[in-house]
């Protein structure tokens, strides 16, 4: 592993470090925020995955969650959103290759040899991360904006044992009949549609739900509402009687702005559930 | 004014807006951020100037003021560090030109006809800002980062009845006596060292100080320390008995987790100043 920088920030420090990922083939950077209680014992696990275009940066310098996460004790992961460097796939387009892993684990060509974010933020960088650092990987929960929402909540409702809490900003919510989604899981899954319900959060939730009270936040002004359609997934969420919330927050965006202020809320409900 | 972005944010708006300034000969970008009391009345308005390289959206994105100045129900002003545009001088150098305006009216050439960031900020900027704006800049406090420290500092204590509250994180303190400032004021101002004393905190200090309490925060890890010398400034306010605070904070850099992480105190410092 190698520290790239090294920041206090409300008391504890905020990292950005790289490793070599034996799932995605290539060395992999990620931001991880220790508060000050991890001085003095290993604490619970947030993992917040970013949307379209992102780095592990965009949400660590922009998302205010240090803040949050100082006063409740909790450590915050960022990251990144695919493999990158030389020999690894790209697309001229912003929503596919580079910066749009859909946290898959892609079988198609030529995307299976790299793009395995699934195998990468589900497994592979929390055993890293609890090898590496004082954090407990028991209490996890699982959070993003966008595309990471996608990812949070289809993660979280996969493996309810591994991510104990879930919540979601703006989230791609039913990929497999969006634009955000066709294109990508065709890409990196195949045109047989069968493998891409398991990375649908509106299909999930039909099948199994969650154990937990599910937080998403929306905006009524986010310029992407037809392609992230949170109808779906509240119809989903409710025909289940899911225990949760969709907040459809008004004048609210696709920004960081919109993550920003509602993020106090959501750390709030990740610590209530990851309490000891 | 054309209106570039507006963001909700907190119950708030994050805007960003560009007008003609007469001081600077240039169109002019800005933001500002209107907590939800502006939907009621005119509030009261904090000034946030930046630091070298950057521009109106650093900290506008990064120091996570909104939500304390969403809370404490003011205003913050994110003026841009420099004109820019065709026809500005400007110098391969990152501390020189263009991000590094130094928040003064130069007098030499080739700067002269542009760089009047000191008449911009402290007069025509606020003078637009109550005009379009519900602000309320008989409340106005002052604050910023490094090269933005130097300039609230010395606009709070060349105009008090102007900037009725100031605070700074890291800031240049001594420019006159430090590679960031005796370039920059022999460039902006000539290399005769009369004129640059109007533009030194320590030198304004030792001269006139401010009549309210100051708040100061400055990191024992900054990696510029030997160029904001904080001690001479220290020396300068604990010589003066003048009322207010150099807190030396452990372990914190220059970087924007530290403003972030001391900004709440500095909404509540102002707010306070600022109250009716």
């Amino acid at each position: 592993m190698d520290t790239l920088s090294e920041n206090a920030a409300f008391g504890g420090t905020q990292g950005v470090y790289s490793h070599q990922s034996t799932a995605t083939g290539t060395p992999m950077t990620f931001g991880l925020y220790l508060p000050p209680a991890a001085e003095r014992r290993p604490v619970p696990l947030l993992i917040y995955l970013s949307g379209l275009t992102c780095t592990h940066e965009n949400a660590m310098v922009k998302a205010g969650a240090q803040a949050h996460a100082a006063a409740a004790g909790m450590a915050v992961l960022f990251p990144d959103t695919s493999p990158r460097g030389e020999g690894v796939a790209d697309d001229d387009a912003y929503d596919l290759g580079r910066g749009a892993g859909f946290y898959v684990d892609a079988t198609e060509a030529p995307w299976a040899s790299h793009y395995r974010m699934w195998s990468y933020v589900t497994d592979e960088l929390p055993a890293f991360i609890r090898e590496n650092f004082a954090v407990d990987t028991a209490r996890m929960g699982i959070t993003g904006h966008s595309m990471g929402g996608h990812g949070a909540l289809t993660a979280a409702m996969t493996f309810p044992d591994r991510f104990r809490s879930v919540s979601a900003f703006a989230p791609i919510a039913h990929p497999s009949a969006s634009d955000w989604g066709r294109k990508q899981l065709t890409a990196y899954l195949g045109p047989d549609e069968g493998p891409w319900a398991a990375h649908d959060a509106t299909l999930l939730m039909r099948e199994r739900g969650y154990p937990g009270a599910v937080l998403i936040d929306q905006g009524t002004d986010d310029q992407f509402l037809d392609l992230l359609k949170p109808e779906a997934l509240a119809e989903a969420m409710a025909a289940r009687r899911q225990p949760g919330v969709i907040r459809m927050q008004p004048g609210y965006d696709h920004s960081y702005f919109f993550v920003a202020t509602f993020m106090a809320d959501h750390i709030a409900h990740h610590a209530a559930a990851l309490a000891p």
